[in-house]
């Protein structure tokens, strides 16, 4: 287990642009953002620093399910026939079932360290809701999760294992905040959004002591704390003297799969790597940022709440039809992941429902394991990329993450199976909607594009 | 991971007592067994042979998740101020959440070596069906799963689970087997029981070609196939220099308890344990067979198809009350391990739901991982053993086995944490009730209880 962080910030290509306060037009000031989160953890936000060590408290805990597998697929190797060498890092160990409880863990630490009693946060089908909810329970503190009421209500059992590790649970819109009250007026049922739930947590935080806010994606320290995944790998692969020409993840904010090529492309750029390396990112075709979206500045929520920050976005107004990776549905990604897109370092590719399923029954037929729909859509470039490697004859090396377990997506599987389940191809007028208003309601994006982001 | 099973018939203190067939009254022919059991299993099954070769094809499933980690309970050692040393061993990392696979994986393998195309089975809650849908599945094989309609329809998660590996699920009864037509034609909304779901499993099997029945429970292969785990715990602790002083485990039929504590008592009887080793068997207080059943022969089933076997009964027409560890809701218990019982090899302790879920939770705020209601019976023994040791002093080493995750029972976590799970203490009435029956049913119990129990 990996005794520090890969910081990925020295060694971008470019220095990242800044986050922009839309209402003067110019960086934020980090000490701003104190009333949110922990000094420490704005500290590393912003950190030269290529390698920050794991405090030890925070190792005791990653320790529990730390370090994950790495499996070597050799049966949907033989199912494929494919001379390719498949290996897929597996973290459905952990106890929430996903890779969001490595960063979870450590904010928790940190904020804890600071004194504060009590984290806010938003989920919307409660991956990331119950990854806080176990971390903070570990460090004694409370835990207070705003859950978009559609999930709250329709999709229970994630509540339940907030719950059982002792957090409290709203559905969003609730009656707890000013921006939640004001929801319910217009609509006593109103459904919610993650938007809005992240109004609430924000709302929430600012208005009580001892109360600090948490995010599961997006931020540079964020994704840095998931780093641990890629660490691993490349020593688990070193291990059995292997290699990966191709390292791919799925992208929803973009904390799993940079936790996992981060520490590959420090190899590529420090010219330890033995060979060349592809970094592919896979997304949802309904909610596709990184292959129809654009690299502007835009809000990181729906609500416009939060400071603008550069990235590809199909605007913060859009929906994403209601696919069931819920992880994958957000309109932007991190700020990171973007600057590597634009500067050519990453291929996207995306894929629809139906497709993505095909992949997903096809993996867990051949390997067992039944993974989450969001690794799903990797899993169908994975298939994809090795049936090509049979008609090629080459022998790649493909490495992935299964960056969460499916057994609360059962329903999906199920409507996939009855045929049910809509492919969702690209929204194109919804998102050329969205965008037009993003350019209207900020006439004067292209000026801190040019200055911020060089086009 | 161990290349051989462990098989404890020549270790037993006495011979074990056959199966009898109630019409005859004299010991069961094996060969009878052949329309649904395959030889290789039946041979297992009366093997005198300590050490039985795991074949290959076997292992390289197994490999997927095992060897299972072996955890060191620090932070409940902690949470409990106790001087104890808790190890568990987690078989929640396999693929359907449980040990069960552990003998699905090697009875689909022995059938499909001898031409079987297709096995049934029956499944309360789906414990077992998703254990066997997945190792058919891995095997190119077929499945047919009669689930309890009760079940079927209130906990649709591992039916699902049991679709996405490809095996047929139905609701028992069924219109599919002359039994369970007959059990509809009474009432069409009949919500069955596990009783009628195996008497249609049986008649599916002897109904058609190419087709054997598999049981997840109490016979000695099955049990014998569960050693992988005792033998794992023994290999790991050894190199961390640690001994159990108890090894625990819950017992339903005894598949769990007995692969993890049969491979401890092989050393013991073999004198190379090191020390004195106590074997810790819990149950529920709902459905208390080590606790309150009686030593006799009885039928293995509810619908009486089965022969007698010898065993710690609550008379099979018991049915107990619905607690959420369907797992363990069986009226007798598998046959090694009531003699060894019998003999005062083990020691059995019930506990209520109430204090069961207590512990559950304890358990899943100190350790990150939620427990299966199942095994959190065990929890409440060693958190209990353990507060002991803290009043004693004494730094014993307790061994158990975490044999699945609760992820789909967090319904009954969530009716815990609302207070509306009853603790269903012991049904002393029903059980008498039950007893008397068998008695009067079966008159001439006493001198097959004479004559192959010696009592």
């Amino acid at each position: 287990m990996p005794k520090s962080w890969y910081n990925i910030l020295p060694d971008l290509p470019k220095p990242l642009p800044p986050p922009i306060d839309p209402s003067t037009r110019t960086p934020v000031d980090p000490r701003k953002l104190e009333r949110i989160f922990p000094k420490e953890l704005i500290k590393q936000e912003l950190s030269p620093e290529r390698w920050i060590p794991i405090p030890e408290e925070v190792r005791d805990v990653l320790r529990l399910w730390r370090p994950t597998p790495l499996y070597r697929a050799v049966l949907l190797e033989k199912a494929l026939k494919t001379p390719a060498r498949i290996y897929y890092k597996y973290e459905g160990v952990s106890p929430p079932g996903s890779h969001k409880p490595n960063t979870a863990v450590a904010q928790a630490y940190y904020n804890m360290k600071e004194g504060v009693e009590r984290l806010t946060t938003e989920t919307g089908a409660g991956q990331w809701g119950s990854a806080l909810s176990f971390a903070t329970n570990m460090f004694g503190m409370k835990c207070t999760v705003y859950m978009v009421r559609a999930s709250y209500n329709q999709k229970p059992a994630r509540k339940m294992l907030m719950h059982s590790w002792g957090a409290e649970v709203y559905p969003s819109p609730s009656d707890r905040t000013n921006f939640g009250r004001a929801m319910l007026s217009k609509d006593p049922n109103h459904p919610g959004s993650l938007g809005i739930a992240i109004s609430e947590a924000l709302e929430d935080c600012v208005t009580h002591d001892n109360t600090r806010y948490s995010l599961g994606s997006v931020l540079n320290h964020v994704l840095m704390h998931q780093t641990v995944q890629g660490l691993e790998a490349l020593e688990q692969l070193k291990q059995v003297g292997d290699y990966p020409d191709v390292v791919a993840g799925c992208v929803g904010g973009g904390s799993s799969f940079s936790g996992l090529f981060w520490p590959f492309y420090y190899e590529v750029v420090s010219k330890k790597a033995p060979k060349k390396v592809k970094f592919v990112a896979t997304e949802p075709t309904a909610c596709p940022t990184m292959t129809k979206g654009i690299y502007t500045y835009d809000f990181g929520d729906t609500a416009k709440m939060t400071p603008l920050l550069p990235m590809y976005t199909l605007g913060s107004d859009f929906i994403p039809p209601p696919i069931h990776a819920g992880g994958l549905r957000y309109h932007g990604d991190a700020p990171t992941l973007c600057l590597l897109l634009h500067e050519g370092w990453i291929e996207p590719h995306a894929y629809d429902q139906v497709s993505v399923f095909q992949a997903a029954v096809q993996f867990a037929r051949a390997e067992g394991f039944l993974p989450g729909p969001e690794p799903a859509h990797t899993i169908r470039y994975v298939i994809d990329e090795a049936l090509r490697c049979k008609q090629t004859g080459e022998e790649k090396v493909i490495l992935f993450n299964l960056c969460g377990h499916g057994a609360f997506d059962l329903h999906a599987y199920e409507e996939f199976f009855e045929g049910k389940l809509p492919p969702w191809y690209y929204p194109e007028d919804e998102i050329k909607k969205s965008i037009d208003r993003l350019k209207e309601e900020l006439k004067w994006l292209p000026e801190v594009e040019k200055q911020f982001l060089g086009l």
